[in-house]
């Protein structure tokens, strides 16, 4: 504990206030899937100079800290904000709806961890697939930032990238520093290891940027695509994200799917989105009716549908399917999954062609079914 | 002050609690407008068995307790809601959309005390041109609960009730002990002394209700109209109300007209509304696309009608039109305004040909405009 206490720079007392408060948390599964690890403890806040998320392990390499992944601020409006946050050139790159993942080599093998700072095993059995490690071996302080995205995502399905979860890169950082690659860097490594690339539509200067997101992402937003992310190409100032309004509708619409677990400002938030991109595109009033019908449709179809589960089902689960090349995995992911709190059911695996597992993984929304049944009872709403 | 701790029996040591906590506040402005009341308070929070919007006046007839108006719990499914809560007959009687008032009588003179408990005197003004005071006379002990409707209202302004404000009886209360008048009773006192009445629509067995209520509330709806209250007939258990889709999304275009100021409770709570109405009304895709559009454009049209505001004006008012018959209850209601925190500007008054005075009154959305500003001026969203 003592190594651990040293990486982030607090006494041992220190250490224990930490745990205590739940602001440092068990990371990882001691599993032989996760051999080269021998504890780890990820940051569930800020603390210190480290972001949420921050993992710190123990591995045969030894101690290790993996800064967290930096929360990207939102523009709500594309002008002024750009040009005021940055200087000079601006590379405008596409924002994939999926999930973050810092991918990184302890020991003999590659390790992924989410966004807050977990070791997925679902993701790490991927990322063992997906990437060799010849890249870790030449830049063994670097990690490779990803958006993990495709229908057999176990957070974040999303159907527009193919069945099988895909990995691309979006940053290439320093796991200690968290200092990140300048992008021109980053595309040529990608380019000379093979990594897929979020897509860098264009490279502008920041003065014009506005008007190229706007065309970028009302192009993007029809494809179903979610939005895009303004970087520094020196990567010295923080980016900006910003989305299509598709986006926002599908958020919104699965965000009224479960209104129970989904919080009021998860809502709000989107809806306060939609209102300054129609006001800064200046929209006639057919366009915002068309948007105002989107946006309707996802807020009433999904509550409705979420009834009607509950009136002909009983409860509510979001459905996933899910595809392992081990089932030892599997076990490991049922098993992370309990861990994480989330209460949920899986199929028994059924084998593909290729050898491959396929499982439906269904996650219990509890408090939307509450809450519609507290209702269908004929109970009053306060 | 011994008075009015016995009148809501506590000690004295007791109600400097009350006003400690700010349970207990000032409710009236001393001025010979009110000259029967040497003192008034009004409860801000439910306290010891009397509700939230309680008045307790020492008036020139001695202390008096006004019982707040009991909150009303809201049906969001019709069946089996009503016939779980109701037996036997219940009625069907309009909700009006305007503000809920309590007309009483101390000493000489008739006051309207508005749903907090104030005494307001805008609609005190009103209340002595409406009603004379035969009914106080023959029923001292009785309050006239009404609903305060027009064009002309400081609180709810709506423009299906004509202009001037004007008031509509749907209970008839003990002033002490809040029971109200069975529905018969109430009908047969406002007809003897013709005042106005929340119209009812029916009175009907509470097993077939869920059916005549959505009838009622389909047709009321496409008049823009609030929706209903349904009442057991003897009052003996509590009411339940329940909206018209149009009411709904009023509230929601209200409410993300001025979304700094409207919190994401009240707006969600009507997205809510309308999931389980579309849902228990079984409507089909073309009429669900139309609920849609009506909750998509209620949402995005009034949020970019405020962001241009402030980008055109700098700020965002409501603007209301009031009408006074005096112009020392002109200044008294400036003050009332005042003592009641709201950030508001008047315009100078113009004599109509009654007589009578017109204002504007501009009530300054400090928070919508606080959050458009931050965002034209090109800050990032966290």
């Amino acid at each position: 504990m003592k190594d651990i206490a040293n990486a982030i720079g607090v006494s041992a007392p220190a250490l224990k206030e930490l745990f205590r408060r739940d602001i440092l948390r068990r990371a990882f599964i001691k599993h032989p899937f996760f051999s080269d690890i021998f504890e780890a403890y990820k940051l569930d806040r800020r603390f210190g100079g480290f972001e949420e998320g921050t993992l710190i392990a123990k591995t045969t390499d030894g101690v290790k800290v993996v800064r967290g992944f930096p929360k990207i601020k939102r523009a709500l409006t594309l002008y002024p904000t750009i040009k005021k946050h940055f200087d000079g050139e601006v590379a405008i790159e596409e924002k994939m709806n999926g999930y973050n993942v810092r991918v990184v080599k302890f020991g003999e093998k590659l390790y992924a961890i989410t966004r807050g700072g977990f070791i997925c095993p679902y993701t790490t059995e991927k990322v063992r697939l997906a990437f060799d490690d010849s890249f870790f071996k030449d830049y063994p302080n670097l990690m490779l930032c990803c958006e993990a995205v495709g229908e057999e995502s176990p957070y974040v399905p999303s159907s527009i990238y193919g069945d099988r979860l895909d990995f691309y890169v979006f940053d290439i950082r320093d796991m200690k520093t968290n200092t990140a690659l300048p992008i021109k860097e980053k595309e040529r490594i990608c380019e000379n290891y093979g990594f897929k690339m979020a897509t860098i539509f264009d490279i502008v200067d920041c003065r014009i940027a506005h008007e190229v997101v706007r065309d970028v992402v009302e192009k993007i937003g029809k494809e179903g695509r979610e939005g895009v992310v303004i970087k520094d190409v020196e990567m010295k100032e923080p980016p900006i994200k910003y989305t299509t309004s598709q986006a926002n509708c599908s958020d919104l619409s699965y965000g009224f799917r479960y209104f129970g677990e989904y919080g009021k400002d998860f809502l709000f938030s989107r809806l306060i989105r939609e209102g300054f991109q129609s006001w800064e595109f200046r929209e006639i009033e057919d366009v915002m009716n068309e948007r105002a019908l989107r946006i309707g449709k996802a807020i009433l179809f999904s509550m409705v549908e979420s009834i009607r589960d509950v009136k002909d089902n009983g409860k509510i689960y979001e459905k996933m399917r899910l595809r392992f090349y081990d089932l030892e995995v599997f076990e490991l992911f049922k098993e992370h999954v309990r861990r994480m709190g989330v209460p949920a059911k899986f199929s028994d695996p059924i084998q593909d062609d290729d050898g491959s597992y396929i499982v439906h993984y269904y996650k219990y929304m509890k408090s939307t079914t509450d809450i519609v049944k507290h209702i269908l009872e004929g109970n009053l709403w306060s």
